[in-house]
């Protein structure tokens, strides 16, 4: 590899856990020879500049007293933080978790620290992965980003790429800005909306559909208390011509079961009407390990950002928008062609480069 | 309505059964003042000439010796058939169940008399019905629908409208031909094929897949022994760049469960892999009215039939081609698009005709 | 039928609903000639002098303003009522819905005149079925069947049949007294029971297992808020020697899905160790009939209570144990013995009775 | 451990292996200080002499080339075995597999061999495990067993021990025979019935049920062929009083899966009728290892059958009647009760030689 990404993190939860063990998953792969375009999980084994593996965290910072002053390998580790331990022999790191941004009664403390921290590390990225709903945090790591010129990336719903104001500053400063919030990579409001596609599509009648979401970790437990706005999310997920909202029931979370961790679990109920109205059912359990639904989609946001600003595109980057639920202009009906010639864009400029 | 479609029907099975009292269902639905364009389960109120209720039964033919010199209203409950009862108050129909073609040691016989009854009845098309694996009947039917003037619609797998022979002689008697092989309104593999293509577009990668379908009618005694080709038909539909078939497994009939008559349930499991090789399962069971699933593509098909040969189109109509799965010129790129844009060329044509 | 079982209902919801309708179904099947030994959904057609039609309503009463006055067949059809109109033909009833107990802010009002309405009905048995929570109104309900001579049966987990005041003053009276909460027809914890039970017979080891619930009736919505209290009864009725409870976890609500309605779905999966530690997993999906459920056992309880009175026997009767969650001398090992004696013992009488 | 166990195997298939690995993952476990009341997996830790690791396996037999000559702890790895290896460190062992007996047009050959080395290696008991069906094998192999004075237990439904002459036989030389037919340790049929008793003891109605099941490993292959014989044993397992055996479907083997390997998965639907006819549903899906499932029943018997002979029991011992399909004498109302008693009678005699 050339020269690697340059990765800091701000929240070091599951999300950071699943990143930097499944990094290390696959350059041992890759070092036992496997093939890269068969790796497991993945959609581009190369972005820009950089492949799977090309990726070094150079920054951490946190809250959370336990994680505090530990490495990074061994933070990831820290409970509340229940993403399996795959149980990789991952080299001891000199990145130490830093002391981040706290919250006070009014604005924030610790930003000046975090700024220094982060243009010392000569970071190409800051990740935002910090629990949902903390709008100051993430407004306090995005100047904190600009101050030590450092592209971002926003994986929580908080406004930070769709705040007009911070995708200007950015552009100006020319960093990438991107976000808000993941897609997952393979979630239930996608596969839901597969179904009810197809059902539509088909002349078929919706009767009614329900989905529901149980999982073990910190996000479920906080979901429980602000289950209101996730539930008008995924139901903006599915809403589309032709089907009846009314006939579509979402619980974002049916409740925590411990015991899960890290899984996730989704029921999904569809009933349809056929031909002479009869009845057509549907039932469905989906699992999936929930942070590597989002590191899967981290992996390919965080190689556009510092691609695209290496290649001098700086703001938010059309090659992302199908991988975040709130991107700044909202999904084009074109999204996907969008994205796939500004990944040939980035590739080939890369290439060039390379002449 | 004008003029209704004149339909002579080849086997008088659940499909038939579906068709018959689902017209009626929805005949009594328009004069109950349902709004037209939110019948259940119905893809288009009007194709052409013909709204949904514009079909009249005008000839039939079996020779299942309960069945023969039956009103068709009556006909459609004899046992084998177990398509439900749907308690409708069909009317008292002068459309008697007639001998059909039977096969003999070498050829057919009682063509000749299907083919007069055929031209008497002064049928728009002949709907081709028949259990599987009738070849020579098929071709029976296809030429006595082209001594009568009548054109022919193929609910089965057997060759006729792929057939170029057939094709060409249907073009040149000014007859539509539409078929091979109906593609199921909401069926197995498209709730099968609509998931591995989310897997595979999103990166997962596939590690194993495995369908079986369970019924209690007819068909699925028949696919206990013929259950080879349908297999490999399966398999076809399912089969995409970036799938390895040899982790997809399909079970056309798990076996012959004979309380659930005509209805039809199947299970699917998928087991992928997402970031740093982490599982995914995904679990489903559906359960469908098997010849509902039939009937509503069969609705579409016999009226663009009917439509496109008023219209002067003889031959395979491209509105057909995604109803069908073996369809002349096999399923294009394009094919939603020319579906469509045919559609609206017959209903334009139809519509000018009017004035 | 020699003299009809009369009974008062406190509380017109969906039980009553099930109740009156079910009624009446069996008492259409037993007309046209059912064999009563095999009427669907039923444990005994006769317990004591009655069989399962042989049972008027005399009394009703609740708060609802748009219930009260109406006659009963009219009122168990209003909103939030929502267990399926059967399409039964009930014939009119004298019997009116009466202003119930209302909570005051110290104590109750409305209970003389339920005692007098009491009276007058000449009822067997009060039927307390309020929605759960209402302790102050149970007990006052209580009073008024005492003050009227009637025999009470608790549907609810209110503390009647087990505070031993009340248990008592019942069998001081010549009363039965017979509660407390219903164990379900056909329910979730006795499914799952089953299964863990299986489990740890058969020496497996239990991984960890969870059970969620799901609904649309006023039930649900009451459990949203009132969960915890439900949660440890779910859990006390899973709990046995050999299981290590902090394995299994319970949602008694994980949501409300209006289009349920009345229909209750419930999500069970256990995880087991076998041989060699290999997994064992089951995944089970429960739909019922909520109001069925209660009413199924219902019907016993009413015709245990007033037979029984009837041949002498207060209080408690121990026929009742198995269809009732919180028993007053808690479940005994003996009980279903116990009870197949008691119910012969009260048949015996019956029978002997009638020489 | 005392005196171990000495065990003999016809056939090395995955039971086998199953069998013994497992034997290796409780020794590691109860080495590294496990507690052995906790033992995932295990009914009993001892029976009579032996603790779940006291057993050693001191002869092997088939007839598949590829095994023979090797020892036992890579035969068990020879395709077409695909029991999971699960990495644990087996010892090299000294029992190399022997050519066992094969079946010629007439009769078998190589039973003298086979008789020659069973008494060379000192063994207690014989554990019978061939593939289903030959039944010449398995009265060869017992004659083996009398002729060398070793126990025998018979895995499969081939008569052995509900044959009276080889039982009296056995009885004669004071050996045990303990067959046939292993009831499993977890399976579809008794997760089914205890559904079934719970809806029929609670008083509802069955409507119907199906069950079907699949798998990769031989055994389902060959039940594709001789699924007649399994599917009148598996309804056998599921009839009782009370139950309309026409609404039942079985399933024995609805297709081989081939990744599935050794893993067997189940679905059991199972529609019932409550209160008013309301319907209930029950759907599930069961997935279990299916050798390991073998393996936690043979280790119970083994230790029977020797300790019983050890005390001087000969033939059948009612302490394995729950762990076998076709026990002599049937299955009895008592045998719970008959079987804890003679596992204490086993125990207590071996805790007095002791002393």
């Amino acid at each position: 590899m050339a020269k690697p990404l340059r990765l800091a993190v701000a929240g070091v939860g599951n999300n950071i856990s699943a990143l930097l063990q499944g990094i290390y998953y696959y350059r041992t792969l890759i070092a036992d020879g496997a093939d890269t375009n068969k790796l497991p999980g993945i959609r581009h084994f190369k972005i820009g500049d950089f492949a799977i593996g090309d990726i070094e965290l150079v920054a951490a910072f946190d809250v959370q007293p336990e994680k505090i002053g530990l490495p990074i390998e061994k933070a990831i580790f820290c409970a509340p933080n229940n993403y399996p331990n795959l149980g990789l022999d991952i080299p001891h790191s000199t990145t130490i978790v830093h002391n981040g941004v706290h919250l006070a009664d009014k604005g924030v403390m610790g930003q000046a620290g975090v700024a220094t921290e982060l243009r010392q590390s000569e970071a190409d990225v800051l990740l935002y992965s910090l629990p949902t709903g903390l709008q100051r945090a993430a407004d306090a790591y995005a100047e904190c980003a600009l101050e030590a010129g450092v592209s971002f990336v926003n994986c929580t719903p908080e406004a930070v790429a769709r705040n007009p104001e911070h995708l200007q500053r950015f552009e100006e400063r020319g960093l990438s800005l991107i976000g808000d919030d993941l897609a997952s990579h393979m979630g239930t409001s996608m596969l839901h909306r597969a179904i009810l596609d197809l059902l539509i599509n088909r002349g078929l009648t919706l009767e009614n559909t329900y989905q529901l979401n149980l999982g073990g970790n910190e996000d479920f437990r906080n979901l429980q208390n602000r289950g209101e706005s996730k539930t008008v999310s995924k139901r903006n997920a599915l809403a589309r011509t032709g089907l009846d909202m009314n006939r579509v029931h979402v619980i974002p979370s049916a409740g925590v079961v411990p015991h899960l961790q890290d899984r996730k679990v989704a029921y999904l109920n569809v009933i349809g009407r056929g031909w002479a109205n009869m009845p057509i059912s549907i039932d469905l359990k989906l699992e999936v390990q929930d942070s590597s639904n989002a590191a899967g989609v981290i992996i390919d946001l965080i190689r556009i950002a510092a691609s695209a600003r290496r290649r001098g595109l700086a703001g938010f980057n059309a090659a992302a928008a199908s991988f975040l639920k709130s991107p700044p202009h909202g999904h084009l009906a074109d999204e996907q062609e969008r994205e796939l010639a500004e990944l040939r864009r980035l590739n080939a400029a890369c290439a060039q480069e390379l002449v």
